[in-house]
């Protein structure tokens, strides 16, 4: 798929403005991660602006990593822009499942259309109205096939899912990819599967086949953790390298290292 | 005390969520240094979830340093559930004395039953009720013995007292624990304050003396800070290296570097 | 202008609070940079403290990145208080264009009375009333010879203007300073725009010839940033090396490496 590193090549040439709707805990790293990439991460939550900023913007991300009814009322307003003028919006699922508050302002978001809804197994689960039991914001355990739950999703959201984790799931519900990418300390920091969602984002800006997008934006991320995590001694070090190595990617790099399989 | 390297390791195997209602400055950092030490952070401040969130979770930790109303109303919720099932509760007084607000905010917090209330010396005085010279969220001078005030404090409110410093005094109203780890560099960073809450409630979340468990988070953090600034070139470099440091704590290391005094 | 570093000796001995309404993407990088200069940073944003925490501050720093109807309603109540005390105000019109919202809010700013206005180029021109296209937090384009604007507005406002860029132009409305310094990098990453507000408003506290404390401030930082960026490997080293660097800054490195120009 000769495909990813043309999308990175286009994020770095028409550095997409890319407006977020995010959570206080990752929102630099989120902004930073989107740089790195070449994009141009814009960060606004009033209600007042969210259409107008949502409107300029080449993608719209939102994460509901820390939530309330404000931002809520941002995120459905930014969302209803973007649907209008046709930019793709991702959604980040970050800690469905935990409280009943969270699963109700899922549901009322899912009411858009969303080009691309990531999170964890028990999160997406739990976005596709299965029972899971969720451990905060870590992922919990999911009864059930997790590719069927994802393509099911798909299927029935007409968009791409994207299940991250130590190998992810990414679907548009026909053709099913799993990315083999990536190192044990993305879980080892917090942040990683946040600016996923903005690096997927920042892909669709930019690439109008989500699927491609989000499969992109996640081998571009988890190759560059691989490259960070050879010369870290801890988390600490391994979310600066992480910055570092994005703008090192380069078509060979990414050919020779690249752990992508079609399932189906 | 060999119940410090066993505190850490509970941590590093029972992997508890931790819930905070904290501030938006060192949020990130927070989240981040419970992930190192092993814990599950969870960050969530809607009111509509708070009870939820810390209902799940195996400690609260509460931090003033941005409270507003809205925050404020959402650490009450979040106290309430978290009293009625006996999860322990960290407060981190962060700027109490500086403002008006601040100081009826803290009395209003200190309704609830708490596990560990942690501040520097004018912070801890100021919410005993002493009259300080605060200056903003560092230090001011404290009239009076601050060992007094925090053992009659700790007495008064039937909880850990931990008064962060060049020497920590960590007591339950009758023992009386310093602590003089650390290093000049935690005060020249923002955050190593608001980051040693959270290692306490991430503590307390598995130890249920929460003497031993504030003092064994501190011991911990302070000396991981201190392999941190062996090799740090500047305030950035020790930030970084203090999240790596902390994965390398061992037995062997916290028995030869601990520096703790039982005073009374 | 053996100014610049007796302004940052100033800094370093005074250790002043500055009182930050800032926003949610930056908040620890403008706490952190205001700590390594020798400042002691406080952020509070809610409406009840923000008179006080304005009046016990030696300046004040408005950045309105993440504005909401909360956080400006904050803003102005600190701002008044700060006029009524004489303490200066920097404001760091962030994303001003974008938006008619964000302009709105900027016309409602600019009632008060305001030491230093700083913004890239797009930024100031829109907040000094001229049509811009802005592209979200990013400089647009702007029509017109930025220097005229900038000394046309010093002059409307009774302030001194900062336009940061590749060249910085600070200027009172009559004087006009240029500055050469800073790297590449500066624009690679998130947050050194409003790092350095928060640095002009950290010289502001001690240096009451606003236009000497703007391009101090600005000076220092950016030749941080040219150290930093000597020995980086990328965006994450090079933001983690600026905030070591800044304690190295030495008479004898500033006078070596400042390009500082007097045009007018």
């Amino acid at each position: 798929m000769d495909q990813i590193f043309e999308a990175l090549e286009k994020v770095r040439s028409e550095q997409p403005l890319v407006h977020h709707i995010t959570n206080w805990v990752t929102i630099s790293d989120c902004a930073n991660i989107v740089k790195c990439f070449g994009g141009s991460p814009v960060m606004a939550h009033a209600p007042e602006e969210a259409a107008d900023m949502a409107s300029i913007a080449k993608a719209v991300v939102i994460n509901i990593g820390t939530l309330n009814n404000s931002t809520v009322e941002a995120m459905k307003i930014a969302m209803e822009a973007a649907n209008k003028k046709g930019i793709p919006i991702v959604l980040d699922v970050v800690g469905a499942g935990a409280t009943a508050y969270r699963n109700q302002k899922v549901k009322e978001l899912l009411k858009y259309k969303i080009a691309v809804i990531k999170g964890n197994a028990s999160e997406i689960a739990s976005a596709a109205g299965i029972n899971v039991s969720t451990k905060g914001v870590d992922s919990g355990s999911v009864s059930g096939n997790m590719i069927d739950i994802a393509k099911k999703f798909a299927l029935e959201r007409e968009c791409v899912i994207a299940v991250t984790g130590k190998e992810d799931i990414v679907t548009n519900g026909g053709d099913v990819f799993i990315i083999k990418n990536g190192t044990h300390m993305m879980a080892e920091i917090v942040g990683t599967g946040c600016m996923a969602g903005s690096v997927i984002g920042t892909f669709c800006a930019v690439e109008k086949n989500y699927l491609v997008a989000a499969i992109a934006g996640l081998v571009c991320f988890e190759i560059a953790a691989e490259n960070a995590d050879k010369t870290s001694e801890g988390p600490g070090t391994f979310k600066m390298k992480l910055f570092d190595k994005i703008s090192t990617l380069s078509d060979i790099s990414i050919n020779k290292m690249k752990k992508l399989e079609k399932l189906q």
